[in-house]
This record gives structure tokens, sequence and C-alpha cells, in this order.
């Protein structure tokens, strides 16, 4: 039987947009969805499980990983790596499974560079941005300098949207949840993505 | 206020898939959604309104028309023409409301000549082509020959498929208007369509 090759899913946006709680949310109601599993070099926590949490990797094998391109994207957070193994998702997607990435908009700019159009690349988009800038500056505790950055860095990562190819707004958690259900629903509709169906009808 | 145009959407497919009872079940589920009203130089039939059911035209008028390149797509039947008149649905666009169009492949062919890239095509495929073929061959009143005929046209509006964007296998019609609605949502949701939007947000 010819299956159909599964979709990418690149889910970004600006940070405190609220992915994770989007992602969650998408687990309970998406089964079929794939969730890529990342890989790090911090250790593992009580309850994290290899393979599943993460693939725990040492940092001389991570960075063998990184040299031989092995990764979608990775990045260095306080010391520690984390990366998306790129044979994992492409496991995945042979398998004919949707997989969904839940990345930061720099992550997600390097998936774009490395894969193209073969991602589909969703941005969550904050309810008001007027209203966030609003928020990071009132926020007393902060400094001048330290606000001025946070929204420096909002705006950048904001910016980025016009490399994605949707954007949903996370005001309502369900009704952002519909929305990329029914993007998934759309791109799994798109004539390129079932070409081998289609020539069998001819 | 600055206002998100329209999108135009295009359903069309073989003849005998569908079209009709596709696109009256979403006239009842998409209240939103704006028809497009064919222009013809047919006489109106008991009960028919000008404006609602179609725009009914003279000979004259209608070629006039034509010559004046007023009309997204138009073809002559069995000595009537039909057509849609481009204002219209344009007029709809710029009031932001999405629009869509029940035709045939060859008028979707023009439109997509016309508009390219501003229309997204969808493309409503049979169950199987053999069930097709079989409803083709049960219409007693057909001559061998005229039955043919049928099968080798319904063969080149399949490979038509090629041009769209979407296809949508009409197998329930109620799953069928599902993922015709999904994709509605997800173009909505498309980055170049909320232009407007992000560049007030940023």
């Amino acid at each position: 039987m010819n299956k159909r090759e599964g979709v990418l899913y690149i889910l970004s946006g600006p940070s405190g947009v609220g992915k994770g709680t989007v992602c969650t949310q998408l687990r309970k109601q998406l089964l079929n969805l794939k969730y890529s599993v990342s890989a790090t070099t911090r250790a593992p926590r009580a309850g994290e499980t290899d393979g599943v949490n993460y693939f725990f990797k040492s940092k001389d094998k991570f960075e063998k990983m990184i040299q031989n391109n092995e990764f979608l994207e990775w990045a260095n957070y306080v010391g520690n790596y984390y990366g998306t193994p790129y044979s994992y998702v492409q496991e995945q997607l042979k398998e004919g499974h949707d997989v969904i990435l839940e990345i930061e908009v720099q992550g997600a700019m390097q998936v774009r560079e490395r894969i193209g159009k073969d991602g589909v690349f969703i941005f969550l988009v904050p309810p008001n941005v007027a209203e966030l800038k609003r928020r990071i500056l009132e926020r007393a505790s902060e400094t001048d300098e330290s606000m001025n950055q946070r929204l420096k860095v909002m705006e950048k990562e904001m910016k980025l949207i016009q490399h994605y190819d949707y954007c949903v707004v996370n005001d309502d958690l369900l009704y952002a949840c519909q929305q990329i259900e029914a993007i998934i629903t759309a791109e799994s509709c798109r004539v390129e993505r079932n070409k081998i169906k289609y020539e069998q009808w001819l």
C-alpha cells in the first residue's frame, strides 16, 4: 500500500505566548499527531525517561551530532545543549505520521533554513501585542534596561512572523487549538500531498 | 478600520461529482460565505429572481461584457451563455466577505488563468472514479457512444486536479463539508492574508 508521508508542523512564537499550553492541549485532542522528542545534555530530573521526555546525551556526543548535522535545530541555554534530532522526525514522517515541533522562534528559523517548504510553520500570536508591551512596562520589579531589552526581544521575535505560513492568535486556548486542527486538516487536503492517491485514481 | 480582504474559493470537480449538493450544504453551515451569482442569457424560469438566482442578460449585453473582459469565466452551453461577472465578486471581496464559486472545471481553469494564486481552488473528487463511471453508465437514456464520450471527458477533467490547491473526496457529504470548512479556516490564518493585522501589532 502506498502511504502518504507525514507532514512536519512547527509551532512557535514569541517567548511567553503559551506554546507549551497549546501543545499540551493539542496532545489531548489530536491523538494521531506525533510530538518530537528533543535531545539535551542536561541531567535527567526525577521521573524523566530517556526517549520519552528527552534523549539524554553527553556533551561530547551532542557536539559530535552537531558536527554531523544531525539536528534540525539546536541551541545552548545556560550551559546546556538542546536540540531536535532529525532522524527521529524523519522516521515518523516516513511511517506516515504527522509530527509537531514546539520550539522557540530562533530554532524555527533554523528549521525553515534546513527544510524550507517541506514544513508547515505556525506562529502563535499574543492576543494583543500592545497589551503585552504594557504588561512588560508595568512590571515594577524590572529595571528600565531589562524592560527595554525584553521589549526589543519581543519585537524582534514578532517580526519573524513573515517567515511563517500560518498565524494563530492565542486568545482562547480551545479556539486556538481548533484553528491549528483546521490547518492540519487543510494541509492533509493539499493536492501536492495527495499525488500518490490521485495518480491511482487516474 | 482596516479590514481583511475576502478570499475567493473556487469549488469545482468533474461533472456529476456533486458540486451543487456540497454547495447547498455549505450555504447552510457557513453563513458568512457569499455565493457568486452567475449571469446568463437563458430566460428566467418561474420563481427565479434577477440578481438572486442569476443576473439575466440579453445576448447582446452578454457578448459586450465578454468583449469588455467583465467575466471571471464564461461558457456557452446549448445556445445559452453562462458566466461569472467579476465586478460582483470583487465588490464582495473588497467588503471583506469570502466568496465561493461553484463552477465546472473548464470555467475554473479560466479563473486560474485570470487570477492565479489570488484564488483558492478546491477540487471535489468522486469517492472512487470507478463509482463515477458506474453512475455515468447507469443513465439508461444514453447511447454507448455518448457514454464513452462522457467517460473520456471525466478522465480529462480528473487530470486537471494538478492545477488545484486542495482536493476533497465527496464520499460523505458532511465530512466533505467539514474539510472545506477547515480549508477556509486555515486560509484565514495564512500569514500573507493577515499582513494588515500584524503590521498593526508591530
